[in-house]
């Protein structure tokens, strides 16, 4: 054990650690939660001290000696992450407004950087976190800056998984473009449809949400970098801002720019609220198509049963043979999930108060839970339930026979209120709808033929009314 | 118009308002929804300041004339309210923690006690809204204690309706206790049941409900009165608060007490969040049940179509004869809408500071909202839905019949995996699985009968297993 | 009385109404609340209405006789609303998709215009709200179709209330562009900063809060008319939407368009989940500004007391003089009623079914309700209290030279461990920083004075460091 | 590897792995999270496992050998529970109802006693998964028994912390009795009171929440088992359910009873709902609490520093000496995820459909997660904030000395009119209401000594008002 010292007094470190006496404060202090920081963020963090370092060498307020030291630190940790993992150790939900995650970052590096030029870990001179590590600095600007970078990464890989189940959604529209099946309103029947028109709405929505998602990660790339405390620069040269920021643009690969009012991109976290809502539209979304997808693959004798869903694992404990749709229910579970995590998110954005949100840690925590939950269910419901989704044809096509619901084409020539009746009489006398037009309504088979071609009935548009003209002489 | 003249300045008054400057200062501050104060917070209001004034007659602080003055004027109210309402103005929605609300009664009663004593509207010398009208009292305890007061009137009327729910549900148990159905989870077929136990299971969750709203309700019963500012009892005489709540306990009929903890009864909201809490679970389990009967009623032909639910308007404006099940619909919608408020409930909660939270207007609101909308659903869903239910018995048996579940019961037999595969072979074959186990397993027909009886599928516990010991030969 | 028919049976209808069976049916079967449609949704219903008209008429499937009277009987309740407003009165939760709204409209023309033609009300035979009225519509369609134009209206009128809002706040950081103030971070003395950088703050937050409510705003100009019964076209003639959306872009003065994908316009929600965010998001930003503004303005003698809000009403029914943040409150008040109402419209959106939402009628009033409630509450904040604000200058500036906080800008110079001693020494000794680098640090008075200039303190970014080179020098 | 098949097919295992197929297949389909399932639940489970074997071996179904293994498997798991943690190893959140931990736990169990009688790895003859180790068992039943257990003793080691609060508070109510301080409304100054009343207030508020806790966990001792599947009972014995809840009882030492109704066991989660809705509430007190301290340590020089925290880390890494209010930080954020998780809970409850709730893990997930996450913040905010408060007292005594507020006291005396003209002319100029009373108003220094002395003003019921009948000579 070693003897660190800071401004509440002395704290004992294990020799062997590479953080300091703040990260072993935060330990005690936030014992809430087992998780620690994720380490996209850390990584994100330590990409922030490396610009910030090079911009400090560049603007002449970083030593050529502590510049490289602090530079070969962060290369070593990023490079091998695995190895430093166990020093990146501040719980995930903290107090502080991320000082904690920030003083960890800048104490591990600067013990290995003062390492590399000879000292031993737990004393600064050499390379100090605060002075050096954190030089132009303040939690305030570079927690958020590091926040930003993380939640584009985990939207990305969103983003890709949810741009592969667009595809299998596209394709199974494709493949179903004439494959007809009740539709149903309010869980009654209604008219037919298309399982290609079922597909293809789930496309078009989850393409919306694709925007909605894109667009609250392009607002990231504004960054509050250069701001400092509160977003005033203090400590920081003039030059330094432009020269952070071009930097980290390079080594991330993103066109970064900083947020034009510092004080407002330093205090306010709406863009945390607007990327939440996002995901949260998402997983609206997919819980209602799992929700469908568990409706249609109902039975498979007391249900639905117009979708066979891939069978992935043993249903019951009890009941043999039984299989359940566990990928839609893991997926509304996610779904569920990130709803709730929006709430969170909400409550702590509101909770900002003067010159900074406080709460930016928990929000941080919430949002890479709720993105990489969503990565993991947009994966599985793609991988494990639609690519292989079968449609039981015969089944939707029984279906569509026997509805009274096909009357609705009818009601343009007949009208509506015999149209009610010849759907009430179908329904009493257990007669279809083409048997009763054929047979009560008396009208040709032909007419009939065509009025009810599956053709007329789903892709009605296509076609012309052809009796509008002889209404009054079907009122049953 | 007369002019009024308070601490900020001059305000006009119309002339005929028993309102004065506080109330119309209101309206102009908060122009943020149409709705006024719900009457019947009004309504309690009034009673406490009965009560209140009382309690000060009866303490010596005012006098013989003001207190009958007083009292005529609240008497007046409540017998006739139609005939005052137009002057209770404040909106729903306000700033100050109900002051402009408890000002608006102080008002309109100072006016009339005054003008039964001679005096014009407007001129408080004869009655002051503060001094006499409002003596001993401060917003901070007269406010919540009437809005107990009314939440106590909104739950019961809820508790009445829920309660000729549960009869209801309690009869439909009752009714089907014979009636087989199939059970299904996760949507997927499962063992048989009876409609009786559905019906009943939800007759003891509502149960259960009932049971947390009367205990929130009851925990209401607890008053601040007496608190004046902050919960210390400034400016009230020290026997006013006992007086008082015995006057109110007469005038309500409740065993209203005075809370122990003063200050803590001023400042804290933790009682609306447990009722709201209750509402809310109570919103969740009807909703439950509505997706229930939505689901069972599905069809007429491509749905389950188990239940019938009545027909309570045409469906739909296009698809003639659909009908649709529009209570079960708004049921669920009261409770989404519940569900909502009990998160603008809880961030109201969570905003008090210090002595006060200055936000119960907005958790009285929602509140009220949320208890009359679940007295309504209650009455519609009990009325308009349940009483009127019909279960389509044939189509239930012939679901059981058909379906593959039922060999759970042959499983402690014949081991889960033989069963399995007794399952594959009836889905794939089309077999029943009755037929599969006279005629593949080689069962006596006796055996199978008694097995596969209906009495053993959904009453097993009454029945002893017969078929134990010889379990190996029937393995497939 | 006069007695009309539908597929459920008769029912009587006040002989006066112009609404008809199926508006009473509504009226008993949804008694949740005594709030009906709200008027702008009934006016959008009947701008459709008259769009459709024309379309059917332009493709030759409604006669010259029943267009012109459908035409006239529009135009009079579009006219003069208050006349008829009467007979809109289907409550605004109500289950069934939003057909009980559409009938109505459709009751109330039919039974217009046919009393134009010559007949009695309840007598369809001339104009017919189904065949007619709602001739190549559906509920599917015309009722989100209304919404979104509602919803337009609404989205309008509060980014009119919120461009004025942004003004003031832009007037308020012009003028206190030097107006020095303590920063506060986490509620603790941070750094000192100006009230023009406060107010610039709110500015730019509540500019992208516009951005995001005109981009919801904007994707609810494509819509789903024309879709018919889930999306088929089913009914329409096939050159009928193109007529009616032309129609609609021209009688409401916006550039609408149809919806590429019919059953996802049909079926899903988002786009109004994607408007309750961005009003949510705006909600969170008023009640964090909103919170600020109470904090700062706490007091007066027992708080911050920085600024002064103007005073709007007596604060208190028992503390004589008082004076409370009224405005900001009911601000407050209106954001977490907003946030329940996401909450809501989350539910109701994720409960969507196969082709359609049943509970859209929630969704409308919710949104409605947020967006007026949001209208009201920014129309206050600007007009009762920023407007007038006062800040109390003096009192800033004697809190920011008081506080040890400024030692942050003589941190590079000397420290951060040497700062943090002079910052702990200025607490315990009660001597300014300024005062003890004069006379501890023996720094020269003018590089004291030059370092602890407000405009290095400030504006830091447009100086330069001074004393970067001599740093150990400084050490205490 | 070992080769296992179930209904879907054969899949690989690990030779070593004591989990079986149903366990492989359940991770590749619920690829979410990296959460397991919490070792707490597994134990539980596994404490209903053997009970189960033991009433099953009682009734005679389980033969003495494979009791005996299933026993002594049971028996190890428990006593070094960390030996076969790596073997319990799905998902926390997952599809299937929770058949996959019930599964997981089967396969474990016969495993290992399969492996005590002399069977390989895999090799299910002797004890069999579904037929023994799950014998008279579904998930159905068993998974939420579990589940209560699990939360019973998650509620009770929160209690317990919530308990050491509680007397933490009490004393500190003890200690301030009479630690005059000046009350808050609406962050305005109001009247005096006293720290012990703020204490008190947070204690009676707190042991609330322990009611509502205890009564939500007593709830849970009303347990499911013996439903099996949907509740029927079926493949049980009919003496099995007594025998187990007997068995289950003594291991756990709790008054366990069986549902009264087991189809509503199964299917309904409101007891979730409601131990989920009694920890908001908690959260919902201690959020409020922490913000209060967090407020009244605001400071040093800018803010009410009426209490001094403890000091428990560096508050920032660039303003020196900063320390900020971590630990009530910390609790909030822990607040508003319960918060946040209640929402997940309400829809995952309300989603239940007919005879199960297929979403009880994340219901599950969240509910442990909620109970921890406020076990670890009652223990930090009591032991690193409250237990070290201390209050300033000199600065709360100054603050309630050149408070205007005081005036409140002698408003009975001159009326409402009169004291608010004199608190304006104190504000104005700056002349305290006790010099305005003795100068101005001309009372007598004694009587005004007696009015605004501080017993007065905190504790006024004990005194007598004693000017009452002289009202009219103070007006001003």
């Amino acid at each position: 054990m070693r003897i660190e010292t800071d401004s509440i007094g002395k704290q004992g470190v294990t020799d062997s650690a590479y953080y300091g006496i703040h990260t072993v404060r935060a330990i005690a202090n936030f014992p809430v939660t087992k998780a620690t920081v994720n380490p996209l963020l850390i990584k994100k963090m330590i990409l922030v001290k490396l610009a910030a370092a090079t911009a400090n060498h560049q603007t002449g307020t970083l030593s050529e000696t502590k510049y490289c030291a602090i530079f070969q630190a962060c290369q070593e940790i990023l490079v091998d992450y695995s190895k430093y993992a166990s020093h990146f150790i501040t719980p995930a939900i903290q107090g502080g407004a991320g000082t904690s995650t920030n003083m960890n970052v800048n104490e591990v590096i600067a013990n290995r950087a003062g390492e590399i030029l000879g000292a031993t870990k737990g004393k600064y001179q050499l390379v100090h976190p605060n002075d050096d590590v954190n030089m132009a600095q303040s939690t305030n600007d570079v927690y958020p800056t590091a926040g930003h970078l993380a939640l584009i990464d985990f939207s990305d890989k969103l983003l890709t998984n949810l741009s592969k189940l667009c595809i299998t959604l596209s394709n199974l529209a494709t493949k179903h473009h004439e494959t007809v099946k009740m539709g149903r309103t309010q869980l009654e029947d209604a008219v037919p449809t298309t399982f290609g028109k079922t597909f293809h709405a789930y496309y078009s929505l989850l393409k919306r949400d694709t925007s909605r998602i894109e667009k609250a990660r392009n607002a990231l790339l504004s960054l509050p970098l250069g701001g400092t405390a509160i977003g005033t620069g203090l400590t920081a040269t003039s030059n330094y801002a432009s020269y952070a920021i071009k930097e980290l643009s390079s080594l991330t690969d993103l066109p970064l720019t900083q947020a034009l009012d510092l004080s407002d991109a330093v205090q306010n976290t709406d863009c945390y609220v607007q990327l939440s809502s996002a995901y949260k539209s998402l997983a609206i979304s997919l819980s209602k198509i799992c929700n469908d997808l568990r409706l249609l693959g109902s039975g498979p004798q007391a249900g639905l049963f117009e979708l066979q869903l891939p069978k992935k694992q043993a249903g019951s404990s009890i009941m043999p043979g039984k299989v359940n749709p566990v990928i839609p229910e893991v997926v509304t579970q996610v779904a569920y999930q990130v709803i709730g995590h929006d709430t969170t998110i909400s409550l702590a954005s509101e909770a900002g108060q003067l010159e900074l949100n406080a709460f930016e840690p928990v929000m941080f925590y919430d949002l890479f839970e709720s993105a990489s939950m969503l990565s993991g269910a947009l994966d599985t419901l793609n991988e494990n339930c639609l690519k292989d989704l079968v449609v039981n044809k015969k089944r939707c096509l029984d279906m569509v026979e026997q509805s009274a619901g096909i009357a609705t084409a009818i009601s343009p020539q007949i009208g509506y209120v015999a149209a009610t009746k010849l759907v009430k009489k179908s329904l009493k006398s257990h007669k279809s709808i083409r048997f009763l037009l054929q047979n009560d309504v008396k009208l040709p088979k032909e007419t009939v033929t065509e009025l009810l071609s599956i053709n007329n009935l789903v892709h009605p548009l296509a076609t012309k009314p052809t009796l509008k003209s002889t209404k009054q002489q079907y009122i049953l």
